[in-house]
């Protein structure tokens, strides 16, 4: 398989689209006429109708794996059910479960995830606290069968700042710079013909000044920027994670795009609509934003 | 329910056990006479055998996710059958998944593994690199459903210094005591009868030094310690972890109790004793070294 870094390059080129839509389920908070069978059976017919709205706009989807396991077994099953859903309609997953573990329970991971035999995302995030060697599992996974990885550096949240920012005395520079620099020699190896890396990382959308550094330091990492909408994430603050090229991040948003529809008795086919107008709207915002911000998108 | 913390030292004092099991399911290092219809029934016979063998034995059991995950759906389903066997047998759960995000999304997490209505483990263990807030809401789980949490500190493994052992500048002195700094504030107020708090940390069990300076940084903190055995930790080492009144911590084993029993040919039964002795083992070196290490156990 291709690289996942020129994978996702590719499509995002190919759709002008610098953006994914991320895949929470809450069960009640999905329109009304979602049949509500089982657990499963609602989010994946809701899914599967996200998917059909957004499909032609957006390289890929962040299903975020704490919703799915909120609903236990039944929840699992539909995250296959969702990741074969998008596959088939062409798009990119990203995994969004931040794993992390060392040695045998790190491979295990990123078998569960990145390998063809199981889950079979496009790329997965993971927390990389527990070091280098912790990290390597994941990296041989993306080298052997063309997937990707992104590690958690700098969060959108405010408890952000407790560790993620602390000051090393070695460096005199936040923590998460010194992580960025692991990943960089990590993801070496990785970068494809796209001249980016299958070694990313997830930066929030609410720290410009720290994304605008990470982007400097990182110049082949893909970045993940989630926290666009809700969790307070502008389309200008997004934009410093991109490169002078108009490329090398991917901007998601979850709620804002699948429950911004409003009115529960809302009918499928406006529901339809709605997230395919967020979704439209986020993609001008983000590419107006990042067109400003660097050279004119190519 | 009683909080985690005084149900888990009950049941220590109870069997005079400081240890858990581990369950890692590897399917293929099953004995040969587990039958393999599916994934999830071989798991779910090979760890009923396991609890049978060690359920008066120790208080507790620490299924790893990830190599339940590596079965995909299916292993999720005998992730569930596990945790209900277990508590049947009357030991005390804690789900190893190092998961972790922020704001709902660790809510639901915390829902999956810490509420009655999902997988309704008794404690979980979780990442603390996003920040104190992102700890919050299992705190707050841990505090209304009587559940315990345990923040990974200082792993195992070799990689624990690259990010884990960094010396911060405010404080001269490395991030894992930070993070213990802000354990033990979140854990005050979840302090039961025993004396000891529901939040505790992970500290690898190859790390003595570490672990005694952790040991008296978190007096309250129940620790677990993994890496007894395989990972190289000794019972001298993982002693380390534990208070002068011989309690505060639980060591765990997993591919050494569960996986060592050598030839596949072996028969039921014999698997059976393979376990309780390797068990019974792990708990007299581990109650051997705490009564050198400390006072006389109680």
């Amino acid at each position: 398989m291709q690289p996942f870094s020129d994978r996702l390059i590719a499509a995002i080129r190919g759709k002008d689209s610098r953006c994914s839509v991320g895949l929470d389920p809450r069960i009640d908070q999905m329109p009304a006429f979602i049949s509500r069978g089982s657990a499963c059976a609602a989010i994946t017919e809701f899914h599967e109708l996200v998917l059909d709205a957004i499909a032609d706009l957006v390289p890929a989807v962040k299903p975020q794996l704490a919703f799915f396991e909120q609903y236990g077994v039944a929840g699992m099953q539909a995250f296959e059910n969702t990741v074969l859903a998008a596959r088939r309609r062409g798009l990119l997953v990203i995994a969004d479960g931040k794993r992390n573990d060392i040695s045998s329970t790190a491979e295990a991971y990123a078998k569960a995830y990145l390998s063809p035999d199981v889950f079979d995302c496009d790329a997965m995030t993971v927390t990389p606290y527990m070091g280098r060697d912790s990290l390597m599992p994941f990296v041989e996974a993306c080298s052997k069968q063309g997937r990707g990885l992104f590690a958690v550096l700098k969060t959108s949240n405010p408890g952000s700042k407790d560790f993620e920012d602390q000051t090393l005395e070695t460096t005199g520079r936040p923590l998460y710079e010194k992580i960025a620099g692991v990943l960089n020699e990590l993801g070496e190896g990785l970068v494809g013909e796209s001249g980016y890396s299958s070694v990313g990382a997830v930066i929030g959308a609410t720290f410009p000044e720290e994304g605008r550094r990470l982007r400097e330091l990182m110049p082949r990492a893909l970045i993940l920027v989630p926290g666009y909408g809700t969790q307070g994430g502008s389309a200008k603050s997004a934009a410093e994670c991109f490169n002078d090229d108009g490329l090398g991040a991917v901007v998601s948003s979850s709620r804002g795009i699948t429950y911004g529809f409003g009115d529960a008795a809302i009918s499928r086919d406006s529901f339809v609509q709605s997230v395919r107008e967020r979704t439209r709207r986020m993609i001008e915002e983000v590419n107006a934003a990042v067109k400003t911000a660097t050279a004119p998108l190519p």
